[in-house]
């Protein structure tokens, strides 16, 4: 059986296993003090090209998401996300446990807002009897594999600016956005778009580790405070500084992410040429073929991965995802056994 | 400059970090439903004698606790720790930040708790105008270094029985308090006296880990819930249940922890030898001796260590923490130079 | 200019500040241990012929609300409401704020909750990787002025039984709702079909206060712990046991809540005469007319009340909201004015 | 039996019904946006000389403690109080409910703060590792009924604005502190010296309410937002108006206060004669008379109070609470108790 069901099935690239083991003996600082941390951090800020952003290392999405936007809302203020935003549906309600609405506005299949979409729930919570909008949630690629295109972030910006709601974009799966095809953001756009994002590793080759990037000044403040009290504060801190480090010492991050994009794409285009469509176009790491249930039972023999929804009575988009680990050959036999079962 | 400042300031240990290796491209579960992780899980159950007990791995002390206390406790109900204790001063309010007050008793040198200093904040919170003391919690080691003999233990784990409250032990550093001399406990004692506790990894070898145990049935219910909303489930469970699993696969984590303990013991009688007192008897892997201060400004050239508290104008106790990486030459060679001064 | 805004613009019903005066002077407990208090939670007892409830006085809605459900749940459980409810809408987050998502089941214009509303949040979150419903919250009479029947809210009860989730109802405008023609309820049903409920007080007569009524036994304990923390215990208790003594030492609940329906009745039954329709049927204290905007302008004139939202390019609902306080003169100028336009 | 159990046994001074009942049908908007709660809040600013304070009516002390607080502070921020302060002890946590540490200084028999006191717990939390002093709680009276002077809450105003801490002051009894003997502060130097206090309606002659004025023009922002979230404001907001309106209209609020005050004299002054001591000076509305265990059960037939503290074998201090509503000759039949006693 080989898995297609997340981008998190296996370890770390080995480079950064190696990073590790030949650090191991080191004696650093604790606490993200050490000695990597603060390369790691630099060598981001020269990545982004921003010299005043404030970089930290967190665990893992949840706690990055939870601990940031805990960090810039006042109690009574809320994030507004899509419906389908990962904050607002698969994280157990860890905003709303630090205090926090999550606003879901309705979205298209894609999982992209809109200033529309945003300025909708402004229209409806005109005063203080209800709460407050305040940041709004992204993330890139979206929960449906979707990329922000340069345009489209520069039009959420300028209406959030336009309205003083914060903009926070979760970078969960950022390798794969920014090299999708569909994109044209560089990284280094990142910091003059967004008030706070942070950079995934966890699902592009790192064993674990969030890098949060907080651009906007007036957030800064205090945030190692908010890390430590959440609980996201490692003793160990070396173990996310050394694989960001390694992540982009080179270009490491961007070439595991192309990989994934590259099996997906490879995936993605067998699928269409035996003729079947996508829920949503196939643009990243994770694309979402709709094929014949039939079908779908004969992959899942030697397949793993997830059944997303029911298109029709015969017919279901599954979810195929990709990464930096995933085999050629592994991508082949898919794109064999559908073929072999479409032909028959 | 060689570091006695704490037990986190290198990696993992070898044959961990090697696991990680070995098992890094095999596809697995995400959110520590891999199977290393289940095993790991099984294994320490086995090593507890409590087939019953509920394990989970968590990536922190601050994360583990919090998550812990916060899922045990009704709103209005307050945890009870030593003054000196971590959740009440390391830990940035964290318990505080899920709700709930701690109640500090004060406590001797050696940061034990006892049924009397339980037994006031009983007394002092009688009614529904006050917190309702529920969960009392204790770590062993202590802060201070010092070890809970399983009478004492006994004492206050019947005392919480009679009392209605539940016990929660803080094992950040249970390998040092269990393979310490003063120590007369078995880690299958802990399930028949604690209601919860956790088997530090981050400070006995591991990269980062902690497991939870929780023993009182009451407790088990929906703890996964309580870990993802609190960003305490890595994606990459496989990272903490590999690593449990080598500590408990054979006698890894008891022999680290033995290193631990004998070299701050060689520390210990060497300093005793040359004529000076601990703050609190040494018997664990930190270790607390009372050296003039121009002694501590001339080791303080060579090694890294906090001073931590002033005992007279011109003494001062120092804190000095070994681990399972502790060098014996590192140690030899801090006793040397302390000789070396004081025999001038 | 007269109000017909709300159903809280006036002070409270003469008899209720007859008492306060008559017993202003006698010494008393505090904090809701008074003779007032302890009485009316009897009188509420027996009047709902449920002599195990625990019944508790607060302050206003959103108070109330959230001191039971964040009493109720564990921290990872979540509130299901219609999307129209008013924790979700009105209470500025005030549940989130206890750490809880409210899940938002889009409903119809009424407002009303169905098992089969519930049953797609159950479906919808299966896991822990995201929240678990667990209490259902809804209103009688709802945001919209519709009224359960007995048979619905049994229908609900069932459901809600079979699924183990709490239910719970705010009775901010109870009165209206039990005394409305379209009710088949009685006061003393609700104890059999909810596991907990509030009475209100503020409008419905009283200056300010609402009884609590937990019904499931495994909800009471220690509620008054978390009615003290969340600043819902006053000093001066005897303020809401007197009101609620007045309330129902009689019919005054009742024949209060009576004369508003009776109120809005009038006002519907001339709006109907006079040919418009209703955005729901007219049944409570809260009435939705549909009328032409030009006509909208001119009863703005003499009276206030609230645009509820566009129909059409030419007509709104408009928010006729009657009171106990609500003056037949004033229902008649209203209809007056109305069909002086109407037959211009 | 008469009372001295505390100060708020009775309901409000009659002037306050008074006004209730003549403004009871007058239709006002909701939410404290009526003309009474915006005349209270003009005239409360025109007596403190402050034009730019903001001032908001809330129901009780816990309640405008937490809301007001939990505004001020970032999450991983604490405020420093008395070891006795009220939101230290008597609030069931309620800070710490909304997430935030309070870290109580040991301070003398009289439960005031000093810089001294502050300055300890600075130096205690210096990193990220601890909690973040940032807001100083004080309140006058103290819990003890000492009072503060102006030179010293001078000295600690000074002290809080060079460390740039909040000061925030607990003015439940804020009426007998200003008339007390002891007293040389006007209300209208508070505005001056704090960022924000409350001044006490509940526990001086109001049915129920307190006036919170903020002072520091960075706090003032969205407090309505707060107010509503944490279920303190009320729907007929006219309720705390207009008691405010009548305590601050003439002279009442410190006419009912100085009452109190007189009363509490009046007992100390008798038992002080009659040749006992007192646990602190007897200054305010609550006073501490030491008496023979004895005589205190002799007294407890008729009145009610409660037993303060053993202070030796034989003797105990007393806690003897007087009010705007206290009776001379409930005092004089006390004294004449006491007295008789004593010369048996």
């Amino acid at each position: 059986m080989y898995s297609f069901k997340n981008d998190y099935s296996e370890g770390a690239h080995p480079q950064i296993l190696n990073a590790l083991l030949e650090t191991n003996l080191v004696q650093e600082e604790g606490y993200g003090e050490d000695q990597y941390s603060l390369k790691a951090a630099e060598l981001l800020k020269e990545r982004m090209n921003s010299a005043d952003a404030a970089v930290h290392f967190l665990t893992g999405g949840t706690q990055t998401n939870m601990a940031a936007i805990a960090a810039f809302l006042r109690p009574y203020e809320a994030a507004v996300a899509a419906a389908t935003g990962h904050i607002n549906v698969h994280e157990t309600g860890a905003i709303e446990a630090t205090g926090h609405k999550v606003l879901a506005v309705p979205c298209a299949k894609d999982g992209k807002l809109t200033p529309e979409g945003i300025q909708s729930m402004i229209d409806a919570h005109p005063d203080e009897h209800m709460v407050k909008p305040k940041l709004v949630y992204l993330s890139d690629t979206t929960e449906n594999g979707a990329v922000y295109t340069k345009g489209e972030l520069e039009a959420i910006s300028a209406f959030c600016k336009s309205q003083q709601l914060l903009l926070y974009l979760d970078g969960a799966r950022l390798g794969s956005a920014l090299t999708s095809k569909a994109n044209d953001l560089e990284l280094s756009d990142l910091p003059k778009l967004v008030d706070a994002f942070y950079v995934g590793g966890t699902k592009n080759g790192a064993l674990l580790g969030e890098a949060l990037v907080i651009c906007n000044d007036v957030l800064k403040a205090d945030f190692r405070y908010m890390m430590k009290q959440r609980g996201a504060m490692l003793a160990k801190g070396r173990v996310t500084g050394i694989q960001f480090l390694e992540l982009f010492r080179d270009n490491l991050f961007f070439d595991l992410a192309a990989h994934a994009n590259a099996m997906a794409l490879k995936l993605a285009e067998t699928i269409k040429a035996a003729g079947y469509e996508f829920l949503t176009p196939p643009i990243s790491n994770q694309i979402f073929p709709i094929l014949p249930d039939e079908l779908l039972s004969v992959l899942h023999r030697n397949f793993q991965f997830f059944d997303w929804e029911k298109v029709d009575d015969h017919h279901s988009a599954a979810r195929l995802v990709t990464s930096w680990a995933t085999k050629e050959e592994a991508v082949d036999a898919f794109t064999a056994s559908l073929k072999e079962k479409v032909t028959k």
